[in-house]
């Protein structure tokens, strides 16, 4: 079913439904089909390839239905994004509760997931896109500049990226956040993207500076922008494995080497190469046996050229789409040669309990998201990188669908700066509720053994106990609505993992839930890490006083 | 480590820890534990292998203590038997979470997982044990009279077996249910056993009647004791597969065909034929990847052998082991030929959201459950099955560590009964505090394509949503403790499910959670068979009154 869709979430503090909590899930689960943020709306598709908001228009009408008359002890339940029951429960729960994509192991593989989305049982929940809080290009922004910064820092001993350059792949929903992410870093980012239409978009949208057609044009810009350090993005029409192939081939070595084009699906994500994009499209409804299996065979070569730029000196990463997992299938045995961006460069961050958190301003004006900024500057005057990324943000985001901002916060700093926020709330500084969330992809909340948790020191990367306790811990604390999917960024059978958000609504109980669910939230992620043993999580847990009732060292 | 243990939970009313919901969780713990209760309680092993109810020995002595010291509004977090932290949550909240064996898809087998268990990184928590609500044999044998009972309904459309003789294999922690489950329903049950000690133990227990060594002597006691219609139970020392076949040779054809030797696990369940139990024990250490082998080679034969059976006209069954699977993978391509004792017997009731459910009295004393014996006959009066078990369990069933009871209840009377309950405690007719839990194969807690939901009519039997939601609710609506997990009776990769107890104490704040988690509960299994379009499902959701948007029909 196509359904032109022009959805927009109510602004300001006027009440739809029974209470903020359940007005939050409405107007997140809008926004998140806002056309200006989603990828395609009208397939109710939010990002990463088939990643959907509800399972479909009827499924939807429901959940916007169901929450505008749920009551403030009632929860909603979804399953793979279709409203299934509603029960009562009490204020200090969550009033929606959200599985998505989850399969017994034994069948978590895509073949089957197709299957039983084709009788219309399940839709793919990727991450924030089936848990209703994507807040567009900027939820990724953050995360990409950091690791190109400290991708930065390990290569050259510097945040500063002036004069060097970065090869990449993709410019969709998560990736297209790469070639600014790059610039705001100071480098020159060559971002290989086979769809034009991609690229145009990111450049209306102030995202990317130039789109070139060829590899010389492409070189050319390059090597001008390098030399004159000038920060800037470079949109290049073209697939990967043979872009990459070429620039081998002249001996071109950037400095940085990454990808993130939607390798994590090789049947509606990942482009083959040796066809034109609408052959590829055409393929992919004619024969998708053939073109499942013609898109491994490009993935192993693109894992192929990257191997190659690593051996020539490139400091080159996994960035988060299971291609390497996909190449070593199709025989490139020394595929996880190249690490994943998590153990290279991000792990640290999650010790302390620090990741993706972001807020939004359900009044839709970007003042109240002005007044958080500056709250934060003010309580983390000390942390440069982000008042930083603050800054740049405000001159740099464009805003899309609800104004929204993102911050990495760590285990501490999260509910502190929640419970100012809801007083700024409280009393009318802000002109409405704000929405607290943060991605899957978190210190606590996440097992991915191609990704988040690759390489845990203690081997425990495929235990998806932790994930589970992060879902029923802030069920437990009343967060506002709570997800647990599988597959997400790396795809089915690679992942589970589970999110929250919590609705600062001003009152007393909005806090006491803050003070609940953003102490144990990012507490999962810190405990997670003690228990694997890591240094920097067993001192943050000794610090802060997080009870771990077998913690040794 | 081993540690000779003598494990017994307190009895009586007094508390050793700060409320009574935590001192449930600790006696129930302590009790999964007494030698009575447990098959190996020295490995911490509870039942079904290697079910545990604790990591290891400091985890089990860190998990008492943490209950001792946890407050009314903590939470203590259970990660594969170990406490890995305490948050602070709320009264309405559970006071245990746990998640054990849950593994990434790409990684759920059982080579993973023991590697995992060797570096001391999980446990295997089965269904009950690592939820901390086994309650020995009864818990099964209600279960398994059942499925006998509807068996016979089905095939000669009586629930008398008086006459019929029932084949199957295994006299371990759930199996051994067995001899006494035939019995009660009539039949004469022969019953398989590799292992002599566990018959002996059986027999002891009052649960078997005869022990035999050959299979003459077992022809001539089955022979003799169907012509008389006398009900009884036979345990034969010797390998299933070997017997089944000997007993075809001599074409003698039960009326029932099933087994419940522990084929989920073929390296530390299943024993291979062809070796005598001690050879066996001894491969399994020196060589466990030829045990393996042997024993799936065993499992194919064994199969092969109940394919015969059913040919020759027996009502052959899977009984939830997971047996067929492995036979399949060793190439008995039909080995699914004949189906599972759930969509052959036990999805009508789950439709009405029955299953095992169950309740523990905390005083240790017999009187309490014989009160609420009564009170149920009273209640359900007109349930002519659930009174005439009642009677039989009190003539039949030995009590094992904490007395209990188990009674297949369905939506609207599991709360119900337990509000009554709830009073008596609060009026002093009980001596202390009930515990009310349930299996993890309940109605709506479990996704296993094997065993619980096999054959689903719109073929949902994989999806995964609906335990995790199951959890997800259970903790919203205030259960005292809650439990996901992957594994149990089918094995790694086969099944995920969830687990709920909560503790009727007397106190209005106990009413309120079971009018909210005995009725999501129960509340979820109707849901998601009535999602799956069961007339019996969708008719119960309408006629009770249960909240779901998209319920068609
Ligand atoms: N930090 C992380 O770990 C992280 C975060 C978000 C997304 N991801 C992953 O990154 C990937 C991309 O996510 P997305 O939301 O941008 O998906 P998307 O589908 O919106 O965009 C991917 C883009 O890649 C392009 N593409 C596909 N194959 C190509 C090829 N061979 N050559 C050149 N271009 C090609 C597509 O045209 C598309 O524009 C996903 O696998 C996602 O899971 C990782
Ligand atoms: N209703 C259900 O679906 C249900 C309920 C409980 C248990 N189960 C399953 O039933 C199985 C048994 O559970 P359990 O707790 O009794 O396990 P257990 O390990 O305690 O007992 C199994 C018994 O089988 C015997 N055995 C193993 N291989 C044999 C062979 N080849 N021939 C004869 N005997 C053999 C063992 O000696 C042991 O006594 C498990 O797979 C469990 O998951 C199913």
């Amino acid at each position: 079913m196509v359904y032109k869709t022009n959805i927009r979430a109510p602004r300001g503090s006027e009440l739809s439904c029974k209470g903020w909590t359940q007005e939050a899930a409405m107007r997140m689960l809008m926004n998140n089909l806002d056309p200006e943020v989603a990828e395609n709306p009208d397939e109710l598709v939010v990002y990463g390839g088939i990643g959907k908001a509800a399972r479909d228009w009827e499924s939807y009408e429901k959940l916007i239905a169901t929450l505008k008359e749920l009551e403030n002890d009632e929860t909603m339940i979804v399953q793979s994004g279709k409203p299934v029951a509603v029960f009562r429960t009490h204020e200090n729960a969550p009033r929606v509760l959200i599985a998505n994509s989850n399969l017994v192991p034994g069948w978590a593989n895509w073949d089957h997931f197709y299957e039983l989305e084709e009788r219309n049982l399940m839709m793919y929940g990727q991450m924030t896109a089936g848990s209703w809080i994507y807040i567009g290009a900027q939820g990724i922004l953050q995360g990409t500049y950091l690791s190109f910064v400290e991708a930065g820092k390990k290569k050259f001993g510097t945040a500063d990226l002036r004069g060097k350059w970065i090869l990449t792949g993709g410019m969709g929903g998560m990736s297209g956040a790469q070639p600014l992410a790059g610039k705001m870093a100071g480098a020159v980012i060559l971002v290989v993207e086979v769809d034009r239409a991609r690229i145009e978009r990111k450049i209306n949208e102030g995202y990317c500076d130039y789109l070139v057609e060829t590899v010389d044009e492409a070189v050319q810009l390059v090597n001008k922008l390098t030399a004159a350090k000038e920060p800037a993005s470079i949109g290049l029409v073209g697939n990967c494995a043979d872009i990459n192939r070429e620039l081998l081939n002249r001996g071109l070595i950037p400095d940085f080497v990454t990808d993130q084009t939607s390798a994590h699906d090789p049947i509606n994500g990942y482009i083959p190469n040796g066809m034109t994009l609408e052959e590829a499209l055409q393929l992919r409804k004619t024969d998708v046996k053939t073109y499942e299996r013609r898109a491994k065979e490009t993935m192993a070569e693109h894992v192929r050229t990257m191997l190659e730029f690593q051996q020539a000196g490139a400091e080159t990463f996994d960035y988060g789409n299971n291609i390497r997992a996909y190449a070593k299938e199709m025989g490139v045995e020394n595929a996880f040669d190249f690490p994943g961006f998590v153990p290279a460069y991000i792990r640290p961050l999650f010790c302390e309990g620090k990741g993706p958190f972001r807020w939004a301003a359900l009044s839709g004006d970007p003042e109240d998201i002005y007044k958080t900024d500056a709250l934060a500057k003010e309580m983390f005057a000390e942390d440069t990188a982000l008042v930083n990324w603050i800054d740049m943000a405000q001159k740099m985001v464009k805003w899309q669908g609800l104004p929204a901002r993102i911050c990495w916060l760590g285990y501490g700093d999260r509910h502190r700066f929640a419970l100012r926020v809801n007083e700024m709330v409280a009393n009318g500084e802000l002109k409405a509720p704000i929405v607290f969330g943060r991605d899957h992809l978190d210190s606590g909340s996440v097992a991915s053994p191609n990704r988040e948790t690759e390489g845990m020191q203690d081997g425990s990367d495929a235990v998806s106990d932790w994930p589970l306790l992060n879902a029923l811990v802030n069920t437990a604390g009343g967060a506002s609505w709570v997800s647990i999917h599988h597959g997400g960024g790396v795809g089915m059978g690679y992942s589970q993992h589970a999110g929250q958000v919590l609705v600062a609504d001003g009152t007393k109980l909005a806090a006491e839930k803050i003070n609940r669910v953003l102490i144990s939230d990012p507490g999962m992620g810190v405990v997670r890490h003690a228990d694997a043993g890591y240094d920097i999580a067993v001192r943050t847990a000794k610090e802060k006083g997080i009870n771990m009732p077998m913690l040794k060292g």
